[in-house]
């Protein structure tokens, strides 16, 4: 499963391990092969979930492949449950890849961290702005290393919306708690798009555990239009 | 892969996910596809292991499910970076099943902590007293819920020796540290049988990473027989 | 602060850091000093609660010194994020300690996991063969290392309700998710002992986080009656 | 104790719980008190590093208040084992600080992620370039505030060496593998002066555990001149 994201990126799923019926064995563990049929091990998914038993969840591992803007990436970083390997810049140039919104948002009044789609007065002009010092900061990086100068300080120059490029491995439980957080209306509206793909890989791959999620850790429904 | 170890236990390989083609992948997250050919894929394994760049090896993951004597799990629980999920003596009787040594071992004299099998006085005669308090211990625990105790209290009279079942989620970098202190004949003579198991999982599903962590990773070597 | 706590358990405050004010600075890394005035500062704990903006709470940082029965500690060993040091029966001999329960439980009818306080018929007779049961599985505990043999396979025949202490460090977040777990009515009674008093060492150094918590994260109060 | 690091950064120690003979008493968690007398205490802390019996050194820990570019703190927050919070460039307007080297760097001919102190053709006039590119894209960014463009959007035009802020807990298990990387001639030069002022504050705090790890964990000391 592979999404485009934003104007250059992508989201694939590489791996994965487990699914739902993984759970429903990890959760009973005592009773050889652990399966019970359908509707009670579909239950059972529903009963952990309100019970907060989170471990059976552990045991399902995703990992991805991600190319995103490295303001997204820091976000995304700050995720301590899970595996990161991302590009380095030390080593490898960066292409000359940056994000360009195609629309502006203006300071949310409701909330000091949010954003808003508005109509912006001169936004053509603005966006033309962004897009000028950004390929003015990449022919200043190129300068710098064409005249020899080491990557990791040539960089520094770069945008926060320079694309880079990792893998993620993660578990469902860890992965619920992303959700939870990312697909959240008050994230940033370009995290939310890679949280939009995660959803659907997510559901695709443990459709029973999804349902559980949606129904039992979401209690402001309005906060996630994305949970149908 | 399934292993009987010790008495009545058993390691058995659930699921697998990576290899040793996965670390080259994530190490080189930046190239595509990653792969570059036998020599130097195994080659950037063994440069990874030396320089200690462990992430990689974070996205390869191990399931597997495990039956052991209590005190053996209670050192296998002590590896915080992993996912457990065990069965629960609240929750299932234990079936009578405790683990007795074939051979007892005497306190060595060279390290306050280990053990060392050598011709025991008596031999038989003690080994038939451990016997018979764990059996008369499972006597009083089955009593105990005969007369309708909860099994949580009951339960308290049952012996370390116990056996218990637990499924364990782990990635290959958090392996190899079980593998560096648990296969060491520092570790206990039990967990060693596990480890032993554990180790022939590892080379077969990894068996570059297996030869640089023997190579690089090990380094006294005579406390790690079992490496070839 | 200590606390006594089962028939021969305890718990210890080591040592503390952080507080209240901690998780105001942390919050406001930005703004130099950070305090704003106890007002403001309480109103902030209470937000980052509801919000579950969890990361500031993790600044503060308890060490506990804890004696309790090796079932009591192999419950609290699951929470893997903070760090444990415990005694090692590989290394030392274990005194002949271990729990007697003051009164029996039955199982819950209503809870498979659960246990009630109930009248038990010949609850005297019970409790003297639990008694009786682990001091003999003591006897021959000590007369195996009297013969020489390994502390580490001697040990196996002691009982699950033998005592071990451990030094445990972890900060308020994980804190509280352990409170969440172990105070809550359906945790077992005697790991739930210690969670008491940990709550009593929580409301003292950490006052308002306390009463966030209570407020904020606890949906269900019937289940922690505790929480006044 | 506060340092002075780069241009504008600086790293500061907030708060600090347990030290060397916290590590002894975690260690010796069966017998007491826990301290034998100076020689004995630190001749333990060098066998604990030397078998690599790492768990008593969790107990101590460190909070840090830091200032640095945001291309050091992405390096900083791959530290996964600790707990970071960070200005938002959502909720704050960053202010126009950005990182100016005062001499360039070449690429490294002997390693290709390093870089190396030579001499720069030209290296007055690439200075100067870097600085208005930094200054055009902080006049860009405050222009886009001025016109209502929500901060999370317009902050993606600054560079990767604008300044960030954050507070870090970090216990001296996690501090010493941080030293292990960050400290290493290796590392990126920006990062390995904030190391160089942790390692000051590492040793003041803990002298003997400072010195074993100096002895024991740093095996090619040719990388490591700041330890003396």
């Amino acid at each position: 499963m592979e999404f485009k994201v934003l104007d250059k990126g992508f989201l694939r799923l590489v791996e994965f391990m487990g699914g739902d019926k993984a759970v429903v064995q990890a959760a009973r563990v005592s009773h050889g092969k652990g399966l019970k049929g359908e509707e009670k091990d579909r239950n059972l998914i529903f009963y952990l979930m309100e019970h907060e038993h989170m471990t059976p969840f552990e045991h399902s591992v995703f990992k991805f492949h991600v190319k995103c803007p490295i303001f997204v990436a820091r976000q995304w970083f700050r995720h301590r449950w899970g595996s990161f390997n991302e590009i380095s810049g030390r080593y490898t140039k960066y292409p000359d890849e940056f994000y360009m919104p195609s629309k502006l948002r203006v300071q949310s009044k409701k909330d000091k961290q949010m954003s808003e789609f508005a109509d912006v007065k001169e936004e053509k002009i603005l966006l033309e702005k962004i897009k000028k010092i950004q390929e003015e900061s990449f022919r200043v990086y190129k300068e710098l290393l064409e005249k020899g100068i080491a990557r990791e300080i040539a960089r520094i120059v770069c945008p926060m919306s320079t694309y880079t490029q990792f893998y993620w491995t993660v578990n469902a439980r860890s992965l619920m708690n992303f959700l939870k957080l990312r697909l959240d209306i008050h994230a940033q509206f370009e995290i939310r798009e890679y949280a939009k793909c995660i959803l659907k890989v997510f559901k695709k791959k443990m459709p029973w555990t999804y349902d559980a999620f949606k129904k039992l850790c979401i209690s402001n429904k309005q906060n996630y239009p994305e949970l149908d």
